[in-house]
């Protein structure tokens, strides 16, 4: 048996005025992934809710959220507090002619002009631990204890502006009255990107600039805290079934801790501090042919160690995609990189519902 | 691209019979909340599920929760139980001639007959810790721990009775079999609710009496707790575009303890206990003008302190909405209570899907 | 106000091709449970997603998972990582002519093919803990801790087969690439279970066959392991409005520990074991008769204890069912069971949406 499902809301409808909607959509994946010693089953499916509706003024609102992201383990935050109900996952916006304005966990300025590079494999770059995304100052961890991220967008002609930021608050999900924590807890400043990007008919150009709080030097104290900067160019172009980008990222003050380096540590405000990143270089390349996608990325980040030296971490990843239709895709990919010491490798099917 | 959804259960349908349906509803807010130190950004995005049914001899049944009720951490209760699929959050009913039945996290009587003082700005109140909900003793907190509540309702004419209890066993889940939780768990008294409510044409007027078990007095012993009572007497007319409501609560041996007041403490079955909530005052009013919406109330809480003296805490709040139109709403709010010792304020936009 | 939900997917939809869909149903139920000292309240709302799309080719594909096993939990594994987006809730599968590809939290083999005895009492069993599920070595808990299970069902005329196994590797969720999980967690060998089913007009029989490692002997080496096997036979048969099933399963190796039986205890690899379960026999019948259903079953499980001698647990379990039609179903139960050392019961309704 089949039914039509139907939404009953607390809205007084008046004749021609949109309903507001609350869509349902879904994705699933199954296949192997080898990790370097096993080969493993991994396997998932997942719900999207994507909310719309449009003021009488015209004015266009919405929001969109996963049903995984309302719990605080499966959004991969263990033992934190992220979730759409809380502002720390998912997002809402409302947006008119003078562009649109989201809020929630977005990306920042840098990463919506820019993006990441290609993802591999049909666990979306995962099996290799999302090596291809672009470890971003703004949007990308750094700033995400100060709780729901605003981002506005307008785009005018070809050029499009992008602009966010945090609150400068470490409260993680919002300014709940009370908590007094401008005295009891260590504030940092607040944390901005900037953007811009040309799109011509075949070629794309943006530039960013971003600024965040890495490190509470002293964390008795609100006031002494190492403020890292970004500056990313990025560019990219599209000829025949060929697309490629390239992307540029230059740090100031970006302290990065121990899990990643097992170098000399320097201990700051308490962490062990290894080293400074100090550049990202991305390059991405994508062949579409009729029903087959094959998708590549390199990446070098360059770090200074703290006890003096540097040291650079190369990242390459290549993959395929087979469209079988209504939703179903094949994929395969394979990653290696300096962060696992390891050739991985996936391979099995996704879908979209 | 759309497509229409359709749910599909394991229900044989005979022709005639209302099908059994999901609702799917949200709701979403954005905007900024001064909290007394600091303005910060608070966004949301929310997803309810409305189940209906009614059976071949016309009993109607259905539940209702939302997602984030479905995980522990979002729906409030860091490290505890709080889960529709549990009974301890969202909930079920059926209903009759007889009335109806509910089950969950429902309301206790004298809330479902009186109610709460109005929520302002687009945070309902959120940004002022709700203060403006009454601490009714059954269903705000006090009998949680002893699992679902039930909560029964049946309207003759203009009179409205309500009866609500708990079973008295403190498991917040439900009774599995095996844990003999009548011999390790210290057992409450079943806690429970009257109301009755009268609606004329443009007044009401409400009373209720309560029960529960407020302290374990000795958590080695089942038999020693205080059981606290409460009597509350509430009433409101509407004139033009004029809205007000006044509520009085009278307590009975109503402990309560560290957090909310700095005084005098009273080791309690191991706890401190500082005073005894003795009565609460409350007045609302609404105006409502065409899109626009202005609220405000007021409330005093009076305490008898135990090592001798009293205390009272006033609050007060007012805001003001402004429709939109297509389930947008402009909103703003401000509260001034001595609990937070702050004045705060919100403003943003909510939205219904 | 209603209205027509839509899904909005990425899907570049082209004319003749099946929608991909996902469908929203739900269930619920409300009633008392006798948990052998105390009556209790308990209640539930569940939402469940079925996801459905077909390739161009036809090849079917699909998931479903509920709302509340995207949290950890509701799903019942508290502190563990029991999530649908993570494969190790809920499931995902591709079918076609040569059978079905299921993976995720699927049953085993042998319990595809067997099955567990009736559910009496609106909770379906739960409050007498469950205890008409058989408790087979593959999928019920023995080898969970290795992600997602993968599960093979071909069915040609009468004779269905059935095919399942973990991958070996104790990663709860999937190879996280660098987690060296090979060298750093203890490995078990890969679990499976194979079954095949003969289902004639008025009768069934099946037989399965399954192993997996039970415990690590010594938890510093990887090498060192208990392998449990289980062999399972089954049949049943209907007449009239009779319907009767019967079990045998008998297991070589199969360690059990503390919590269920309270004897003599062996230290195996740090864990304590009472002993060795041996065999379970299961007898199971229902009778429908119009709106009616009465249900019973009977289990019985020998274990060996480590000190020497046997012991026998003994359940019992009986239940009717009243369709209120709708999807509404007035049921109670009665369990009397040597586990719980006490006899349990239940009445309520439970719906479906």
């Amino acid at each position: 048996m089949k039914k039509v499902l139907f939404a009953t809301t607390a809205l007084v409808m008046t004749a021609g005025v949109a309903a507001a909607e609350v869509a349902v959509s879904g994705d699933g994946r199954m296949g192997m992934i080898y990790d370097g010693n096993d080969a493993q089953f991994s396997s998932r499916a997942r719900v999207t809710f994507t909310l719309t509706g449009e003021s009488d003024a015209g004015l266009s609102f919405g929001g969109a959220f996963r049903v995984d992201q309302e719990s605080d383990y499966t959004a991969g935050y263990a033992g934190s507090e992220r979730s759409a109900a809380r502002g720390t996952a998912g997002a809402v916006w409302i947006s008119g002619t003078y562009g649109k304005l989201s809020m929630g966990d977005v990306v920042g300025a840098a990463e919506a002009a820019i993006g990441d590079l290609p993802e591999v494999g049909y666990t979306d770059g995962e099996f290799g631990g999302d090596i291809e995304e672009i470890n971003y100052l703004v949007g990308d961890g750094e700033n995400e204890d100060q709780g729901p991220t605003i981002l506005y967008e307008y785009t005018v002609n070809n050029i499009s502006f992008f602009a966010s930021a945090t609150d400068g608050s470490n409260n993680s999900t919002y300014g709940v009255a009370g908590s007094d924590e401008g005295e009891d807890v260590p504030s940092d400043s607040v944390a901005y990107s900037l953007a811009v990007k040309y799109e011509g008919s075949n070629w794309w150009a943006a530039l960013s600039y971003s600024e965040a709080d890495v490190y509470d030097l002293d964390p008795t104290s609100t006031s002494v805290t190492a403020s890292a900067s970004e500056l990313a160019l990025a560019g990219g172009a599209s000829f025949n079934n060929f697309s490629v980008m390239a992307t540029y990222l230059k740090y100031d003050d970006r302290f990065v801790s121990g899990p990643v380096l097992g170098d000399d540590e320097f201990i700051v405000g308490g962490f062990a501090v290894d080293a400074t990143l100090e550049e990202t270089i991305g390059l991405g390349a994508t062949y579409q042919m009729d029903a087959i996608l094959v998708e590549g990325f390199y990446r070098k980040d360059k770090y200074d160690l703290i006890g003096g030296g540097s040291e650079s971490y190369d990242s390459f990843g290549i993959g395929a995609d087979y469209d079988l239709g209504g939703g179903a895709v094949l994929a395969g990919g394979i990653i290696d990189t300096d962060y696992l010491d390891d050739t991985v490798a996936d391979i099995g099917v996704k879908f979209k519902f």
